[in-house]
């Protein structure tokens, strides 16, 4: 609107976000556009979760990393639905009550409240099989859709997502003691799948081994900011911003960033990692602008 | 080992079934040597359900159907690993609370017993995951690797086997009437998943369309003789042979073919789709004389 306003500031992400949220938002309503083998009431369960809101976070990073190696963000978008595809998985299958057992999620009934436990499971184990499907149907050419496939199923299998939610149950029983053991977990359980959706992302915009490894150690800082930042907001926040009770994880007695290292210092060290981040893209120059204005962002949210 | 017997008799698969299942066996284990990063648990609970035994019925066909379309079934190791992985997450998530509520499995306790639900429900989730790493990863060239991540997604997803698993819970409340119903179900609970074992080992051997269509018919048929083998062990089994309660099945009042059809039509029926499948192997002359002892075997087996 104003160009006078340097588009590195968050000006141009506030008109940039919500576009690309729009785009994200469309192409994930015709991945659900399924045969009439998927029964109807399995597609409402993946449709509620994974149409359901959300800030759409991890699909934005993959468009705006392949932006950010020159690529066409429109060739990215099967592999930006994937990932989110994993994330809203990921949701319904820790929401169960034999996982963390939430009721409440962005604001409405859980998906096994709304549509039984078994449904829930499933709506989960479709999503999580749709993600691949949608990227070995979707992304061109061949070579890349396999490196695609390789890259999310690692960041969130047992090495990866699946891994870090067992050792965060774990951690339940056994409380980590150190900030080191908090990060190993958080490390696994959300910044793989943020380092596949950027990697992804440049993937399809055919980058070299050099650009992905900027944009992998950009997604672990912001990963790692992020959850701080998530922790930070659990504290502060109010059950009105946040769509589930804040202070929920405190009052499981769940280790967090504030709960170690206090508040000011939590704030310090996200700031820091953010700022690792933002180094991280100078290779990538102006392309880069949207990736650093959302590095900024992810601390700045909400607040 | 007697050169008089013709390699199309059953004398053939009895020396080729356990050399088979063994190399499967071998390179299943393989599939688990992860890192550090999946947390010890977890590979136990994997590897609990991934090396449990089984048939191994599915990896078999996928390496059977490289060889009926000239390929080295060597190449096609990873997409067999990956489709019993696929089979083995099912399992899992079958039996959990919420769904078939199994305790046991395979004459052992069901992995949810073993390792406690939200362990049982991750495994099973790692182990989807995994299977598609293993195509993404093993298998060349990634042309090949993007179709069989493709073909197994689209098998397991929500139009398939997931798909048919909703379908079938919903069947216990609105008990389905006739056999075409049943069909469309098994259809997609078990006829799917076994279709893509064999197209994987096709698109490995750089099989043609014909020739995955065969398999295609060849799958079909063999997958719903199979479902009607199965409903007919749990009349007729005791379990022991079984390594779950017989007739468990029957005793939940869901549907089968032996109480939709009784025994002899349903015997007959199951003979019939045999004779469907054997004869869609013509087109691959002696090298599907494996596949078709197979197709004799699944409805002569432990009778």
């Amino acid at each position: 609107m104003n160009p006078a306003v340097p588009e590195s500031t968050n000006t141009s992400l506030d008109e940039f976000l919500p576009a690309m949220r729009e785009r994200v938002e469309t192409a994930l309503q015709s991945c659900l556009k399924l045969s009439d083998d998927c029964p109807p009431r399995l597609l409402e369960g993946i449709g509620y979760s994974l149409l359901g809101g959300g800030k759409r976070l991890r699909p934005v990073l993959t468009l705006m990393a392949c932006e950010a190696c020159g690529g066409d963000t429109s060739a990215a978008m099967p592999a930006a639905c994937a990932v989110e595809m994993i994330h809203a998985y990921s949701l319904i299958h820790d929401d169960l009550p034999a996982m963390d057992d939430d009721e409440w999620r962005r604001g409405k009934p859980s998906n096994h409240i709304a549509f039984g436990e078994a449904n829930a499971i499933l709506a989960g184990d479709a999503l999580l099989t749709l993600a691949f499907e949608t990227i070995a149907g979707g992304i061109q050419p061949p070579e890349v859709a396999a490196a695609c496939c390789l890259d999310l199923a690692r960041a969130a299998g047992a090495e990866g997502m699946v891994g870090g939610q067992v050792a965060d149950l774990e951690a339940e029983e056994t409380p980590v003691g150190t900030v080191e053991q908090l990060e190993a977990i958080h490390r696994r359980k959300t910044g793989r799948l943020l380092c596949a959706a950027l990697t992804l992302g440049g993937r399809v915009a055919l980058a070299d081994s050099q650009s992905l490894r900027s944009l992998q150690v950009y997604g672990e800082n912001v990963g790692l900011a992020f959850q701080i930042a998530d922790d930070l907001l659990d504290v502060v926040g109010t059950a009105e911003t946040m769509g589930k009770g804040a202070r929920k994880d405190a009052s499981l007695g769940k280790l967090t960033y504030p709960s170690l290292l206090g508040e000011a210092e939590s704030r310090r060290r996200a700031g820091a990692l953010i700022d690792q981040a933002r180094q991280a893209l100078a290779p990538f120059g102006a392309k880069g602008r949207h990736l650093d204005a959302l590095a900024r962002y992810v601390i700045e949210r909400d607040r």
